[in-house]
């Protein structure tokens, strides 16, 4: 039977459907692209990841701007959520993959999440036309802060270089950088009610990328509203991080580092008295 | 200095506030109780659950249907995406906490999440005494259906034994069933459009959760809404499941099965081809 | 085709075995039984657990023990790997399955792991009639420590109640312990090298299951090697703990506790000097 | 008192060491390199890698290998482990990270983990100076299959082209490939003995990921065990397919498929009737 099937004389339903890489051929191929082309046309890890999620080869420009960004969200030291998990269940003596998602479990809507809600808050109230000013005013009446701005360390007056960086990239290479402008324009409007309101890295990466989408011309409007509904700048932090992930569990395991018990005395027991029937 | 802080010297802000299990002392408690009592009191695991999700102690009836969803909920065969993903980890050779952990994280909206959504529909629909008629259909207007109630075999004339007993066994020891009939009338209602709009095991467990939380009288009207709101029903089932999410992998390991690989018949591959700019 | 597969005039190979619970018929089975026969017989969670693990029904004594040893693992505390990491990711905002998945993956050799070792140390020294003195110094010549023996608080005058209520209850109740006394005797002889080298609670649920599995007579030698080899008990130790983590996730998420970063002052950065090429 | 311990009066003992990533300053380091740093010298992907794994700076023709081997192992279709749990945790409506983790604890000794495996017998292999004739024999007197050897469809008539390519690159760039001639000999007397026993992409990863570690003079030889004992490979493995997971993940939310079940028809229920005591 499975021969008649495989022999085309007999069609089967299928329960799975994929669209991203073939694996059937003679060599795997990425969204049609076979390895020898790939290397062909001096390809990087940025092709590769916008082949694999968005079935296109992107100019350049703006696969080298993504490798940006998994550069600079690969890491941001072991006292975050992440890394600290990872480090517990390395010292725990886990495997590699075990101690990596203990850490990534913790990526979400406090931690790592903030880019993709920026670049949804952006780009409603840009393409709505909606002013700095009413935008950031609609958000606090609605109790929000704004994803994407303020920094706890941070100041008009002295910025984080990784958002200066990112800035001066895309505004060297990309065509346009509209939603770029319209996060400045609403860091202008913050920083005048606190010194500490900038655009942080999350907002800047959020805005980018929507310019990147935008500004290459491959991508229609709908598909566009669906990347961004869907949350791939997640995926991006998510792949970034895991590069740290992977060198803190490394990091353990040469340092030969102890199971790790937090210490009671940074412990609040509150009294637990059992509620009796 | 450590030692200072442990002998109460100079007082530390605690980075951590934990209220369910004290391991300080002599042996750890639960809720204020220890190891000992809780054999005295001849305790079983629903009570152990009770003391550590809600720091009391229920009565019997409470902890014995608690223990009745978890027999209940324990498995439901190796084709459900929690079981199948365990099968598929513990034949590519993965330790267990793996194989457990990769079919766990498929429990959610879809499975096995219905429960609380269910508990949190008939809790709603009941205190704002919306009749059934008119809760189905608001339901409707919104374009949902309603969550515990469907299913794709049972219907009137061959109800589900899991429903059944659930039923039987509250209505001869619970107080009070009032979410439960409400559930019953919403049933009734919806029977009459298509026979196998029964009320379903994760209808009934999430409203006789609310007679149990409603008629044992050991929780404030907010209490019962973080209860609802939190989800701890997803928990129930969660841990439930766990048991069947182990077995299956101790089963598919004494089988030695080998590594498995989707068939390829069984995808069916679109066209790929890459978008090139 | 797929309904000529269903009636049976097609067979096509299958690509999954699974032996634990059937859900095709009426209703699901656990090991042949259905859910009615469950509660008429008035069966618990522990018979569930031998029904999907085992695949047998074991006498009461059986099934009472384990639920006696689910109680006494299911929490130790906040300060431990598990509730540690599921307490950070539940501060980070993730679900329930993401907290108690991030926790979970920390169970291994250094935390929980120790009961299988215990178990298959005692087993293959008390089956090769090796004097506790020899077993112990045959550890110590390969440089190993005896999993089940030593605590860093408990000690000969004062031991864990846990261990002594778990010995208590199977002297009563179990046919025999064999394994139970040859860990008593091994403790015994290194009581003898230091006071607080005791049968710890984890070696005592190791020798116990080994009496449990050599007294109800109900498994074959090969079967009993093969559960020692898999490692059930660690099923035991993460399917208890779930109830902990579970309950710290809700602690956690009620307390309302902000995303946890871990104290800098508390990290010792080492010097990080790239090398250069 | 934590502002006496910050401005350095008091000092207490810390918790954590970590070495790769220092986020304390005006902006994060990755091995003391800060991000202006990264850009100014035009880094990428693998040179962050690079910084974060081994905490130094490797020649151009490294880190472009080890992009390579990212980019070569990023996907390899929707059958295998790793994808096929992705897939069924994306239809179960869960979210990113979870659909990742889910997929990604199936990577391990079957699936994924043969580099480091390959790896490490073709150092002890040559560095003993042993025959490719006697490696070969010694592992069959083992009952060991030589690891990195061997294709279910590739043979020495039809060659696996990702196994070309990195020849191809590594030949032309690297000092020296002492180890991957092993490997080759290895496959030479392996072709003796069946067509499709030859170099696999796992084995010749393995095998060339020595070379570099060996030719590019950056490491001492304890560090080279240690790498290979930890087993880095795996990490290189993992962070190259998470593009993939992530990319099936975005592909079935685009697709919005529904709740995966597995089919009835596929699995082989065996005659469970419980065993009674
Ligand atoms: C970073 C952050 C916590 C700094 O907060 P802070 O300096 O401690 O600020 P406070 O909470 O004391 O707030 C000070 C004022 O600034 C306002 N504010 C802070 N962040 C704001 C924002 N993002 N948008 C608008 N207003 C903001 C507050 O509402 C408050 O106003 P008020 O005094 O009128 O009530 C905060 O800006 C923030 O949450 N930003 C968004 C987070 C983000 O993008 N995070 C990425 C994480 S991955
Ligand atoms: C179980 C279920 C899928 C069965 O669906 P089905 O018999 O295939 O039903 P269909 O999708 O063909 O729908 C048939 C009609 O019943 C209605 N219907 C189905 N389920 C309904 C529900 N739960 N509430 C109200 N109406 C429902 C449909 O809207 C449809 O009405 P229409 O013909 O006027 O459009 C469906 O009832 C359901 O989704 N129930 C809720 C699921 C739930 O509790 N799941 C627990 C999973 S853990
Ligand atoms: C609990 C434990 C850490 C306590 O250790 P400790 O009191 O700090 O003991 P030390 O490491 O200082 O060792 C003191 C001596 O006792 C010996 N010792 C400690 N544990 C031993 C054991 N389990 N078996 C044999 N000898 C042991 C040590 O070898 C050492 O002997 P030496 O002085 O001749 O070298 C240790 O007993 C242990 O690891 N036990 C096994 C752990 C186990 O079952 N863990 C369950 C965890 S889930
Ligand atoms: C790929 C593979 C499964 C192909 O196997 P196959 O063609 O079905 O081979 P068989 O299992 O039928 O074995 C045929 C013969 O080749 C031998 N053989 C197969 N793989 C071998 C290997 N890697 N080294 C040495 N001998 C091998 C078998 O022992 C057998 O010899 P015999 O007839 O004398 O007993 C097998 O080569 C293999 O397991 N290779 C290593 C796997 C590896 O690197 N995997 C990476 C996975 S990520």
């Amino acid at each position: 039977l499975s021969s008649a099937i495989r022999s085309g004389k007999v069609r089967a339903p299928t329960h799975v459907v994929s669209t991203i890489c073939d694996d059937r051929g003679e060599e795997p191929t990425y969204a049609g692209v076979n390895m020898t082309t790939l290397f062909e046309r001096d390809y990087g890890v940025g092709d590769v990841l916008a082949l694999l999620w968005w079935k296109r080869s992107l100019p350049a420009y703006c696969t080298k701007f993504i490798e940006m960004c998994v550069m600079l969200c690969a890491d941001h030291g072991p006292c975050v959520s992440g890394a600290h998990n990872t480090i517990v269940a390395a010292r725990a003596g886990k495997d590699l993959v075990s101690c990596l998602t203990s850490g990534l479990l913790t990526v979400g809507p406090r931690f790592g999440g903030a880019v993709d809600d920026a670049a949804r808050c952006f780009k409603a109230a840009r393409d709505a036309n909606l002013s700095p000013h009413l935008f950031v005013e609609s958000m606090k009446k609605k109790g929000l802060r704004v994803p994407g701005i303020g920094h706890r360390i941070k100041s008009r007056d002295n910025r984080d270089s990784r958002v200066l960086l990112l800035q001066q990239y895309a505004r060297a290479h990309f065509p346009q950088v509209r939603y770029l402008d319209y996060a400045v324009a609403v860091e202008d409007y913050t920083l005048s009610k606190a010194a500490n309101l900038v655009l942080n890295v999350d907002g800047c990466i959020g805005a980018l990328f929507l310019d990147l989408l935008a500004s290459c011309a491959m991508f229609q409007a709908h598909e566009i509203d669906e990347i961004v509904d869907i949350g791939y700048l997640n995926g991006l932090f998510v792949l970034a991080r895991s590069i740290g992930l992977i060198g803190h569990t490394f990091d353990q395991k040469r340092l030969k580092q102890p199971l790790y018990r937090h210490p009671w005395e940074d412990v609040l027991y509150t009294k637990a008295t059992c509620i009796m029937q």
